[in-house]
């Protein structure tokens, strides 16, 4: 079973995608309520999952270790975290949600009023029943995030205040999955585990990476070799570019997954330079998949690290909806319940279409170029004229009229408004039927 | 008379285009009782109502003979064919519609039920009242086309079927009228003939291309040699591109005539790679017109031939409303009062102002660069100022903007937004008054 | 104080654009009653009150002097004239308007009837209260604008007729401003004076001129040479030309201005071949300002002269709803009232900007060209994360993505959808931040 076998099973119907989209909704499932953040158990215990759908390489780099511009940072762990009334009820506690502590808090453990704990304290006026997330990296503080109606209900204290957190020297994780293929021209595709418990941003990328992972590893000959990143946004990615200087020259494409599961159609974000591979097959499938294509911007996930001016690589972004354009972004309302199975399913169809560009796509010579071959003769067209043609015979001429040795498929499928899987399937029967000779030393770049 | 002024004349209603349409729509009317096929007698008759109009040259071709990836037919001509019910009445009968008989049917006389009869009728139950058009030219097998009124009124039988028709050796045969130019740069227009009793496809196309080459032999000092060929449509094409490899290098712009009397606007059907000279110009005129320009397909007629990849002819092709989009495309509906004599004669014009384009384009030199030259003591200009200039003055301000030696009159055309014969008016006018020096080498490709 | 922070000082309110605009209309309330032409004293006055604000150089050339295919013209002077019915009552009295003398009316004595006098007469019988503006510059003729409520209140005459003109050898005179910067290449902007009593056309051009010209008189090192030219229009800018053989090949940038303080968004409108230096500045800042950018044509004002192929000098022009497109063009309605120093002002700061542009885009390169630097570390990033950035991080975001040593500061502007200002500004920090080497031998041209 090939890549192409595989697309056209899913077009079709022959793979049940209602179970495929269950299936990783209920991975995500198991993630979600992990403690994760750029260091910690949590993004173990989130490798130790994945691993079991897909055989994983762990990498560990000690806190301190300098890559290009940044230092891995210290390593965090919570163990508990809350504030107490007086009666010693948790008003606000960890243990419910892993989002009502800023991640990355210094511990504390201290009595006092509210208005000593106000500048602690993050809510959403606009939405009073959810609670942010936010982070401090960088800036050695401690914070808790609550609904805004919790904040409401709080009287004057005094309150007991316990942050029971670890930060100091320790590393940070991430994973590689490496499917090889006939070439080391690489593909790679990125999901930040840095998140906690937020569903859409980024437990979806992650699943719907470890499907594709786990599907490609069980697939024979592929021409690329494709490379699964799971590690922490922005500092794991410049960690691994850092210790990777032999694998940058051979990484061709690059994908950058997040937000796969939540409302709207599929988005895909150009790298920077527009007009790469990845672009020409992420663009095609995504907008015959009534989706959406941009061009590149500085602010999102780990593709501005690939594409900055050093690295200069190819790569982009698929989500749905990007991040800041729907409001329960990086909230508690990112839950489970607002990720549906068949965004995820959908998504996991568009990546391998991707992927079938990137494996297939090459350039034919038709044998036959002095006018329309007979295609009659040949059992490829319907005997009676006078009616249209159908949509396979469309497929076959549109490829017939552009294979002159030097255009992919991919431009035909283009020209001719088709998808690339039905141009593909016409050159496969037109080579079948001796009409095209198959240019087989393309460069997978 | 030059073209200029012919254009000229259509454009200013010196021309009388009620006339002009009504004598090609009287042309048409006598061909269109005459059963046409891709060879047979039809053909031959049709070829020398044709000659009536234009000298021809008339070419025979075997059966059998092969022409690239295709074989000359065999000759089919109908003697006579219908279905006739036990009281011997004809309920279906050739002599009423050609188009009742499906086209290459094989011989039969015979008596079968209605049921027998089933697998051999043609209907449009969308359309009850209109016959459709079939043929069969390379499956062997009889058929008849009927309306489905005529079907839902016909009992269980027995009928007695008769297809009294030759298919055998025979001939193929094509005209082309040649009008020679000042060079042996062609450009050529075809309109297949091989359809029978429908108006719009494609005796509207042999009636408009029969008065162009009409006029052009009428014409003095044509800078391209022009070809017309009216020849059956693919493996009439092809027979000719197969038999003609002396005169295909020196093709320099094809248009294929097809559906020029039916409704909608003027649709010009581009050449497969697009930006030739043909485009250049069609485009301009039909956009001018309020027309469409569409990419090119790999669907139509026989500008696929002329653009298959092993010829590469920059053919495009001009229509109303293309085949397949309007319901009575290939249906009996498709009548004399269907095509309409004002739109013939709006094509025509359409078709005189392309070609005046592809005589008359050529670059000019700005004697008087330095700023804009002086009209007003040329007598070129209205001597009270203060008002907006006039459209003649526009059109030499344009003209006098852009001629730097190197930019034709068809780009100052389309970027001044004006019509090319405007154009061409200011630049003779400027030439006139020595401000412009005409480029004459202009080689006519 | 610099172009950089005069344009950071108008954009942040600390300049105050109310007075600059009150400033401006002042100016063009002296000049507003000046009875202007293509030669004459008007002229003369005009350029006294603009030297009020702004040195001149001033030039006179002979009338009869050969400038390219123009003649100077023969000054023109006026002493007097009107239309006085029987009982010497002037009718019409050029004492009242300027406008109501046809420019270079030849002088005339007579007593004379309507009849006799109406071939002499203007007037706009759509807009009756309005009195046209018209000219006879080549044309020896004289006449009198009217409005129509003017003329249909006169009787059957007789009328005595009087023109109290000077027509004859005399001077054409101009003047210009240069303010010399670090190199000779130069950047001109031009205004024509020719035109009588009409405000925005082009009181409004002169006034904005004087203006930026007095500006940068006062600012220390700008990178170009700025000219401003205040001559009559078409024979003023050719004969500058004819003149000026050692300036012309320094032009790198050119902008006529007219009509800026009338209704409608600012109009900029490009160099005939589009894409240069001055049409990538001014399309970027009008349509940051949500104005509108045009394509050439060769109507228009001197840009027409700059422009033709001889020269060949790109020149944009810069106006608000353009000539002919308001029905107050050429008329009385073109008055101090139809002009408002709100509309003044924020030309005047689309120009500076457009200057911004022109003297300070240069490239950079990215110092940290790895992965994106921590701005964090640098205290140019917010501490707490999962907000999204602000306005300022994110044109540090853009500057860093594209900085690589060979876009410009205004491509940068253009992809990131963002105020050459902010780019400029975001360059800064991060220069001073040491992020961006500055290239610094960037060519002004």
């Amino acid at each position: 079973m090939s890549v192409a076998r595989h697309v056209d099973d899913l077009r079709s119907g022959r793979v049940d995608l209602a179970e495929l989209g269950q299936r990783m909704h209920a991975s995500m499932a198991r993630m979600f309520p992990i403690c994760r953040s750029v260091t910690g158990d949590g993004v173990r215990t989130t490798l130790d999952l994945i691993e079991e759908a897909v055989k994983l390489e762990r990498h560990a780099v000690p806190s301190g270790t300098q890559a290009h511009d940044w230092t891995v940072n210290e390593e965090w762990n919570v163990r508990d975290a809350y504030i107490a009334d007086a009666s010693g009820r948790r008003v606000v506690d960890f243990r419910e949600s892993n989002l009502h502590l800023v991640s990355y808090s210094t511990p504390v453990r201290a009595r006092m009023s509210l208005d000593e704990l106000r500048p602690h304290l993050h809510t959403l006026p606009d939405h009073p029943d959810w609670i942010p997330y936010r982070t401090s990296y960088y800036h050695r503080t401690w914070g808790f995030c609550l609904t805004d109606r919790q904040l409401q209900s709080m009287g004057p204290g005094p309150y007991e205040v316990v942050v029971d957190t670890d930060l100091g020297p320790g590393e940070m994780v991430y994973g590689e999955v490496v499917v090889p293929g006939e070439t080391d021209r690489e593909v790679m595709v990125t999901s930040h585990v840095c998140h906690p418990s937020l569903a859409n941003d980024n437990l979806s990328g992650i699943a719907v990476a470890t499907e594709v992972a786990r599907t490609l590893q069980a697939l024979p000959a592929l021409r690329h070799t494709y490379r699964f990143l799971f590690a922490p946004g922005t500092v794991g990615s410049i960690t691994w570019l850092s210790r990777n200087p032999d694998v940058v020259p051979r990484l061709s494409h690059g994908l950058v997954l997040t937000g796969l599961g939540g409302p709207g159609p599929l988005v895909y974000k150009s790298t920077r330079h527009g007009g790469r591979g990845v672009d020409r097959a992420a663009s095609h499938v995504v907008r015959r998949r009534a989706g959406e294509v941009r061009g590149y911007s500085p602010y999102g996930y780990d593709e501005r690290q690939f594409n900055s001016i050093g690295f200069d690589l190819p790569f982009g972004r698929l989500s749905r909806t990007p991040h800041g354009e729907y409001p329960e972004y990086h909230t508690s309302a990112d839950d489970l319940g607002f990720v549906e199975p068949t965004r995820l399913a959908d998504a996991y169809t568009a990546i391998m279409e991707i992927v079938d560009v990137l494996e297939n796509d090459r350039s034919y010579r038709n044998l036959s170029p002095y006018g329309e071959p007979q295609l009659g003769k040949r059992g490829l067209y319907p005997t009676t004229g006078g009616k249209s043609a159908g949509d396979a015979v469309m497929a076959m001429l549109w490829t017939l009229a552009y294979t002159d040795g030097s255009t992919p498929l991919i431009d035909i499928a283009d020209v001719a408004d088709r998808d690339f899987a039905d141009v593909r399937t016409a050159a496969d029967e037109l080579h079948r039927a001796g009409l095209l000779e198959r240019l087989s030393s393309q460069h997978p770049a």
